[in-house]
């Protein structure tokens, strides 16, 4: 089963807007054992999307086209569509009603011009699932299939996920189930896993119960991907499990959590399990470690407050600094001490460190200090961070809230795991 | 003249990377006035690489391949070029040298799989620019031309700029100068600003000078582009020159920056135009304001500090809060004003408000103060904010940031106009 993606619109030509919907129909088409081999752009000329409709139905099963399902002249998918089909365009009343209410339920007054959205070509039939004023559509033509999808990402992915997927692999004839998990790791390179992994993987190979893949995600660490292909959802659940467990073993502590469980998500859980509210001292970082975590909505429990003392002399002043460097082993405990202090919190969290030359510290350039405050116990780590500023800072962030993770979970502090 | 781009990487297919050379290269396309009608996807397979070359080639005078330029056997772009082309891979001697002279000097051991990054296929030229290991190529083909560029964006984007572009125009024959800047505003919708611009629009189409076209960028606000096509390039920047003059005449205020300026960076160049030091409270936003003022190089000149009061009651202690509720005109002032004081600033940025329905306030999720203390005023202001609970965090960052912005513009303490 082959299936191409063409993405409909001149402002995606002329590169207005990143086409990611491509990306992520990649994805779950790779993810559902569908072949994907060509993904295309076009864009709002009706002689060139009958052509690229015609060229992907020359050399594919399916065609999956997103965009230009809009009420506005620029809007042509469903014309072209009745093109290549060879049919009239019908006005569906049915679905014209329910854009009729969509604009009266938000209190807005319908044009004319958005009941172009109702027509749909001849013999199509309509995606169950219309979150916006768009129509989606399932357009077989003899033994092919044309699907058209919104380009507003999230009214795509509901009909994608809801309807098109599905309908893709009943075609296929695929009777089995797929599932993935993701294992999101922190601390560790790519060949670093694959080595850890290669047994595992060889294993696999012969085996064929599931497939191990490595993606990068830039500052958000590694994934691996656990995929599974069985007879049914249930022992497809039963092998990802099993699965899981056994990968974890092999990687240890470096899988900080799955899925969509993020560096910050974890660490807020893991404190909020142990009733533990967190204050947060930066420096270099700007402010960014409470702003990464005051974007997860469990922060109002357990997140006090930041201070960001940019300027040195407020460093020093704030914080009840010791004498001496204040980019330091000792400047950012007394940064991590304070801070739960003032900020009336369990856990003091700190960093501070050198992001540019001009700094009046003899450390070189992205020498960073973390600091943690628990209990009766004040700590600190160094580490060199790579890159520039943002990156330096961006790479602090996450490392300073993994520190806080394998403390909570592994340190020595015995009394406050779970 | 019309040329195509073809992404090479079974990864991009697969979506664990999302193609934004493509973007870019529509976007320079653009500028330089070449029609990019196609755009497409492929994967690492000989056959399909260059069934997708030929098909462009049947359809446009030119084809940018981008990626498949590394060292390993999945790389074949040169292979599929000299299929194209119809020749034989070279192994150029002189590209072989410069590749192990830079692996010689980055101190790293060169495999024999490096020197596949030397053949160029008979009859292709190299792109002087090059930033990686990986050659770039021109690569003539009767009277079309075929050029290959790595897809590592920043190699990619300096052959581009470096060679591609002006060869493209050469090819055409172009002989004029384009140039555009971008305006960004702040605050008009985008139907707003094309009406404030319909006069000068239609001016333009008769006159044929330059062309205004418009961009949303989401939070970032919209972006006005003016481009202009003239004989040369002094008189192309004389006429961008007069073209923003008119346009800022028309906007007014609302236009806060030009190109790469962002709201932070133009913000933080008034106050140090003014010699004066800013400190911000913030809690909805968690230190977001803070954040994107410290990625900015100069923040370490005026930003003294952050204080994030997350949690209720620590806000109302730490500044000294009138009595009644903490989300109102009176408690954002006292931030303001507080935090002026304890972080020794001369102006003082405050933010508070409502972004979920489980806050204990009776206002609108949505709501949010702005507070400002500079010299002997302190104001105030309220605003409602669109979305959800992140957008309403990113909303409230870039308005406070204007508010301060406007007030020390055009605000009435004329004391601090420059």
């Amino acid at each position: 089963m082959r299936c191409e993606i063409i993405a409909i619109g001149t402002e995606l030509l002329l590169g207005q807007i990143v086409d990611t919907n491509s990306s992520w129909l990649g994805q779950e088409l790779a993810l559902a054992g569908i072949d994907s081999v060509h993904q295309s752009k076009v864009g709002d000329n009706l002689e060139r999307i009958v052509g690229s409709i015609r060229l992907a139905l020359g050399r594919s099963d399916a065609v999956i086209l997103c965009g230009g399902l809009g009420p506005t002249q620029d809007d042509i998918t469903r014309e072209a569509i009745a093109e290549v089909m060879g049919v009239s365009l019908v006005r569906d009343h049915e679905i014209g009603e329910k854009i009729r209410e969509l604009f009266t339920s938000r209190g807005r007054e319908m044009t004319q011009n958005n009941l172009r959205q109702a027509d749909r070509p001849e013999g199509a039939s309509l995606i169950p699932e219309m979150p916006g004023t768009a129509p989606g559509l399932i357009c077989p033509i003899n033994n092919q299939v044309i699907y058209a999808v919104p380009g507003v990402p999230h009214e795509m992915r509901t009909m994608v996920k809801g309807t098109v997927i599905s309908d893709l692999k009943h075609r296929a004839g695929f009777t089995s189930a797929i599932r993935s998990r993701v294992l999101r790791t922190w601390g560790r390179t790519e060949s670093g896993l694959a080595e850890m992994l290669a047994d595992r993987i060889r294993e696999l190979d012969q085996l064929g119960t599931a497939t191990l893949a490595f993606q990068a995600s830039g500052i958000e660490g590694l994934k691996v991907r656990i995929t599974v292909k069985a007879a049914d959802e249930e022992s497809a659940n039963a092998v990802i499990a099993d699965e899981e467990k056994r990968v974890r073993h092999i990687l240890g502590d470096c899988v900080f959590g799955i899925d969509d469980e993020t560096m910050e998500s974890v660490v807020l859980d893991l404190l909020r399990e142990r009733s533990m509210r967190l204050a947060v001292a930066e420096s270099v970082t700007g402010g960014l470690v409470g702003a990464r975590l005051a974007a997860v909505p469990i922060a109002s429990e357990v997140l006090t407050g930041t201070m960001v003392a940019y300027s040195k002399d407020l460093a020093a002043k704030w914080f009840e600094m010791p004498p001496g460097p204040i980019v330091s082993r000792e400047a950012v405990m007394a940064m991590a001490n304070g801070v739960r202090q003032t900020l009336n919190a369990e856990v003091g969290l700190a960093v501070t460190g050198v992001v540019s030359p001009s700094e009046s510290s003899d450390l070189p350039v992205g020498t960073v200090f973390f600091g943690l405050a628990i209990g009766d116990q004040i700590d600190a780590v160094s580490a060199a961070m790579p890159g520039d500023r943002n990156r330096i800072r961006e790479y602090s962030v996450i490392n300073l809230l993994n520190f806080l993770r394998r403390e909570l979970l592994f340190g020595d502090r015995k009394q406050y795991k779970k």
